[in-house]
């Protein structure tokens, strides 16, 4: 059994596994540099060691965190996500010391972290990735028979290439041989290498990634999939739970694909697969993330399991102890990213001491944060302040009950993603269950919202004019 | 359809029922006195009108209330717990008024509220009342035969008396021959009455409470029962849903006596059905509250229901639209009054102001409350400053969550019974769910715990001194 765990995170991350933690009655210790002295996973963790000045290099430093984790008789780390989460040196040196490391092996972090290592194994197993040439195109004669096969549109891309550049999209054998030269053309100057590729064009991509969890006993299951399509700059800014695109049909294909995946590579912990959805209802394999996800909380809402709990007693050796047959889906979540940024300022971080923090409440509302009133909110960290999470039992359900608890919910001295996400709620297509990840890009018009008094404050003012004139 | 409501309360259950109206789209209407200027459900609702200085009578006048709710435009008022939610004359002038008062008719408030009348119902609907003598005892003999057909122990009372004073437990013909003269000389000493009856000793009684909710297209349900045994001086202190003393078939048995007893009266809206349950595993009707009660999230836990929505819904006329079938149950949940109060000094109230309060969060917690940091706790109303709900899929996973949640919560600048209900949970009868009404009484060693440094901060203070030893 774990006795005693490290914590080698900061931020809500560090007091969600410190929770986990507390409920196992296993003791945790949190790290924390100069900037965090004051964060609320210092205050909450059974132990709390300072790990240096710099803002980043403790976080990151492989050896300091296993040294530590020795030195303070921890037998088991939890990376969280980001940092040294997928790093798997630091999960091999964990093994080499006697520490066990919350997550799946060392091998199958390396695995999965080489994409085009993980890619040849979903091909092994069966698991559609997005189709294409096998390596470079040699003429447009192959292209153009290759694109017969894969179907239109397709994207020519500069192998070598980045950026945006070098890429031209074809939605037909004539726009395939329009551009074929030309973007040959740009990939020698612009990379100084004539190689391309073709690849399917995945239209109005959702982007739709499958929970898993495996134990060391070879059981593998999946807890369903997360919808996180809404995404600004390929940052995900709300997911939701089961996603409202998908049918059970496809629910239980997805979920069987992200099953097999896992299977194929021998996956243990709590792991996510993620899927471009395409417009004709195809599933594309994108990537594993070896580890917990920022979004896990909407997943635990519909099927009513801890996976930090979870990930910890597969850590140690324990059997899930339950199969896919048991895990029942109830209702619907969303999580929001109360993010400390300007959407109206391109969402620029905005940094600075939250003067007051009123935490919402009520049913079907939690929240997993590491704020509160009179916290200072470092510079040096990525902006998120917390996660608000809803559930509800049906989508109109969720749909009101979210545009609530954005109201409930209040976080004042920063400027905050909060007015954004009820932006996005006002949407029609949203409401509607309609939206790719090309949504937040389509839609400038979300950033058109005033700060000044809202309805509710105006209706109260005046209110409490007609009171004092009818002397009520 | 409703569209706008009064709400006739304050604290804590104005706040929920504003969560409830926003979901829905309704506009809330809050009022307040002096002591209440600065609530939470003045903030958070659309309107607050004042009802003057006092911090009683405002709360507590019919006429002022339907009045505010006329002259603000309400169609309806939602009376929360406690001041004029079981008054009838309120809901018949809400009646009389044209304003949907949300909870049962005048008439059924009335017949229940009428302990004598409300026995009489359940006799007649075949709802098991606590059996005793019909009216005052006569003589040895009758009482002798009487006896025998309850069963021992029996309890004789004096029917005028009060105050525990002239009551007799009688385990025995014999104890019943030896107490029964006593006691009704004493009768006639205290009371100047001597007029003595009799009824069943409930011995270790349970308090059961079962929630109904009957809609007005005669459609009535129950979403499962609550276990409200740990009680201080009736009150009640924590709930649980379901309770972990009964097993699925007095679950169900209990359930359909509790909507025989609601279809017996013709109920509608939310109720409570309130039952005794003896060591034999007998229940016996107690009485039934005609409103919301404070306990009511953890079965909106188990259930998924919400039911203050479900209550608004009713008030318009719309039907359940589900039937008992359709009510699922899932997991525990738990209700921690968190109260201004100090339990090591009586239980003395503690008022003053919150100078922090750090709400808890993660998985399975919910929090319905109005507090926050800066909050001024007015001395003119009860105690109780926030409920901390906690759910988990299992009994054992509920103990170790509601243990981590209540560490998790921190309020601080004035005492609380945060430290009383960390020690409910540690003693070993509540963990295996054995307690009854008595259990307050029967520990008085709950108070002997100690407010200094937690032993987390103890092992903090500890591993800070050891990491500056090793200059970590």
């Amino acid at each position: 059994m774990i006795k005693k765990i490290l914590i080698a995170n900061r931020g809500e991350i560090a007091v969600r596994i410190i929770r986990a933690c507390a409920e196992l009655g296993i003791t945790s210790v949190a790290v924390y540099t100069d900037a965090d002295r004051h964060g609320l996973h210092v205050k909450k963790a059974d132990e709390a060691y300072y790990i240096g000045p710099d803002s980043q290099s403790g976080y990151l430093s492989v050896h300091r965190m296993v040294n530590l984790a020795r030195a303070s008789g921890c037998d088991a780390i939890h990376p969280g996500y980001g940092f040294l989460s997928e790093n798997a040196a630091f999960a091999r040196q964990c093994e080499a010391r006697g520490i066990a490391f919350i997550g799946p092996s060392a091998a199958v972090i390396e695995r999965m972290g080489d994409k085009l290592a993980a890619r040849a194994a979903m091909i092994a197993a069966g698991v559609p990735v997005v189709p294409g040439s096998e390596g470079n195109l040699t003429s447009i004669e192959e292209a153009l028979s290759l694109a017969d096969g894969i179907g239109y549109p397709v994207m020519l891309k500069a192998t070598t290439g980045g950026g945006g550049r070098g890429i031209r999209r074809c939605d037909s054998p004539d726009d395939l041989r329009r551009h074929y030269d030309r973007v040959l053309s740009e990939a020698t100057k612009a990379f100084g290498s004539a190689e391309i590729f073709m690849e399917k064009a995945v239209v109005d991509p959702r982007h739709i990634e499958v929970q898993v969890l495996g134990d060391t006993h070879g059981q593998v299951v999946h807890l369903f999939e997360r919808d996180c399509s809404i995404q600004r700059r390929h940052q995900k800014l709300l997911e939701i739970a089961p996603s409202p695109q998908l049918d059970d049909k496809q629910r239980a294909y997805v979920g069987e694909l992200a099953v097999r995946a896992a299977q194929a590579v021998d996956y243990t912990n709590a792991g996510t697969v993620e899927f471009l959805l395409d417009r004709d209802g195809s599933f594309y394999f994108m990537e594993m993330n070896t580890r917990l996800q920022v979004e896990h909380p909407v997943t635990e809402m519909i099927t009513g399991v801890d996976l930090v709990q979870s990930q910890i007693n597969v850590a140690a050796g324990l059997p899930l102890g339950y199969t896919q047959a048991d895990i029942a889906r109830n209702g619907y979540a969303i999580e929001f990213r109360i993010n400390a940024e300007d959407p109206q300022n391109d969402f620029l971080p905005s940094f600075g001491r939250i003067t007051r923090y009123f935490a919402p409440g009520g049913p079907g509302v939690r929240t997993d944060g590491a704020i509160y009133t009179g916290y200072y909110i470092p510079p040096h960290y990525d902006s998120m302040l917390a996660k608000l999470i809803v559930w509800a039992p049906d989508w109109d359900g969720l749909l009101r009950r979210a545009r609530r608890t954005l109201h409930d919910i209040g976080v004042y001295g920063v400027k905050t993603t909060i007015p954004y996400h009820l932006q996005i709620l006002n949407m029609p297509a949203f409401a509607e269950g309609r939206f790719d990840t090309g949504f937040v890009e389509a839609h400038p018009e979300l950033t058109e919202y005033s700060l000044k008094r809202s309805s509710r404050e105006v209706a109260a003012a005046i209110a409490a004019a007609l009171a004092a004139h009818h002397g009520l």
